[in-house]
């Protein structure tokens, strides 16, 4: 996608070395787009820790470069499997980060270790190359959903989607998941408006989403995360789209802390509720997402601190809590399959069951 | 209650001069405890409106208070009227703003321009006692949910309460509403843990409630507006209490925005959903909260700024949002009597019904 006529991916090699990675430093975003290089795995590890690096397909694209460049230092086999592991540990929830990692080393095993760098430059091209594609597919799929919307719909009024977190283009290599659609309805000159969760405690909705959609010129607006329940009883809202960093076989699907009361308040109201999706984000070997699924607890320093733009224009944050009050941060939660209206996959959009997972992905062993 | 020890209500008049205001400058806490002294009802409407006093019942005692300063300057009966219907202007939700400019005004009426400061601040003067008591009354009557839950439970597992907001003691004269019984179920020796949304947009919970649970001892956790109804999934929450700027004679809870999400996610795991509110809470001339409830709209600052304590100890605000983009604000949202388990009343515990009100209050007429 496009930064003021730019086109970027989220993820590139550097055209002069060839070998080493650039992201963008998303904690400094919406305020300043730093492009960072990353030459070693610790500091693809670190920029996946530290959230330098997030959304579950981005991670996985950029933790297969961070075994490339492993590779670089040792490609015997021992160390290739125990620095797949430290990859793999970086994150719990998103299982695009372990599906990535099992993907490279499938790949990476049967090449004689002097041919493993090459190998694994061009199996991480590949991914990044199919993610790109696969949400391009998604967005074409998601669009005809808008395009329903927007029928009959008297003149200046616009479809106003609702989205949680950041599931657009920086979150993937290319287009995004949720957003793709949004992105695509609105490049085909329909009357969009999105309404933009801010997404506590790490604010990607204020933050990336909105940054997203504003350079694009797609029109939305930032609201709590408390708000949207609101709108919804007020017929605001004509269509929930969120992304997910795993889907059960049965539908289940974790997202963002936040993404359940959505969800349910989504199902209150006969607001269509729909998570979009690669496949890759798929979990076969779980059926119940509540009781099954890892559940990341994240620093307390995330909710007792926001961070933002000071008054002096520097990156800084504040405490909001009182010294001495402890705090929680469980950073996804799993909305149940029974209050998803639909997934949007590659291969088109299917019933949040098992059934209809299965009908768009038949190679899929029971 | 007590802060550090010394007992204190939330608004009083001057000891020395016997007619100046104090309030405490809740939009310092939880970092500073400044205490206000407001000598004009300018100074009061203003406190009201940039939220130095907050919490229904609060606003509507300072309300009055308010009144008695402009009498000082103008008892006549054009002044008063006028002067009431600003003040009644400051917040269009809180109906105990309404209810105490008309108490006043009923009192006032009758009584001769040269008495009606003295009347004024007497009638101010039982306002703020008669909340002190009624608040007294609802931790009373909630205390006995929390008492039932506290039975049989294992040595060491507490009873865990979620609030939302602030409905404690500095929201209103003293007690609070929906921490009422907490702090009684605290003080008799209940193992009682809550957990504190933070509230965005003005984080009231996470600067506010878990200010006053820490002065006063209260083991509480604060966690992002988003993550209770994870919390909720895993039976992490025993009981959630909220209290309320408005209910309709239908039961309908006119409370701060996100409410209604804690109430959908309170039904949707079976965790029984309580809210707190004195009987001047009660709009009974309002059937439908949902569409008969105005909901206030507040600044798009309050979103895309959030306050708190700089690194340097200062207390300052960042900005979350890229410059440019839109933000909404509203600062209620509408619980359906159907999401609610029951109200708690100084008068006992009913059904969030027409009949349970009614069966409370038979002296409303129908």
């Amino acid at each position: 996608m496009k930064i003021n006529g730019t086109p970027y991916r989220s993820v590139w090699v550097n055209e002069k070395d060839g070998w080493s990675i650039h992201i963008f430093d998303q904690t400094r975003l919406p305020f300043s787009l730093d492009i960072l290089r990353l030459t070693t795995q610790q500091e693809v590890a670190q920029a996946i820790i530290t959230m330098q690096v997030r959304g579950a397909p981005l991670i996985g694209a950029v933790a297969a470069y961070g075994l490339a460049l492993a590779l670089r230092q040792d490609a015997g086999d021992a160390a290739m499997e125990s620095n797949a592991a430290m990859l793999a540990a970086t994150r719990p929830t998103a299982v695009n980060l372990h599906w990535a990692i099992d993907r490279m080393l499938k790949a990476l095993r049967p090449v004689a270790p002097q041919e493993r760098v090459a190998a694994a430059y061009a199996e991480a091209g590949r991914i990044c190359d199919e993610d790109a594609a696969q949400n391009e597919a998604i967005g074409r799929h998601g669009l005809e959903l808008i395009r329903e919307l927007a029928k009959n719909r008297p003149a200046g009024t616009p479809v106003n989607l609702l989205t949680h977190c950041n599931a657009g283009w920086i979150a993937t290599v290319d287009w995004g998941t949720a957003l793709a659609p949004i992105y695509m309805a609105h490049d085909e000159g329909l009357n969009v408006h999105v309404w933009v969760d801010e997404t506590r405690p790490r604010n990607q909705g204020a933050a990336l989403t909105a940054w997203e959609l504003g350079s694009h010129g797609v029109p939305h607006t930032v609201i709590a995360d408390n708000a949207g329940g609101h709108l919804m009883q007020h017929g605001q809202v004509d269509l929930v789209i969120v992304g997910t960093d795993r889907v059960t076989r049965t539908g289940d699907v974790a997202n963002k802390i936040g993404t359940y009361l959505k969800a349910l308040a989504a199902q209150d109201n006969a607001v269509p509720f729909w998570v979009a999706l690669p496949s890759t984000t798929i979990d076969w070997s779980v059926a119940n997402g509540v009781t099954e699924i890892p559940i990341e607890e994240r620093s307390a320093s995330e909710i007792t601190h926001v961070a933002g733009r000071g008054e002096d224009g520097v990156q800084t944050r504040v405490q909001i809590t009182p010294d001495g009050s402890r705090a929680a941060n469980p950073a996804f939660d799993v909305t149940p399959a029974r209050l998803v209206t639909g997934l949007i996959t590659e291969r088109g959009c299917c019933p949040a069951t098992e059934a209809g997972l299965r009908s768009l992905f038949p190679e899929q062993q029971g």
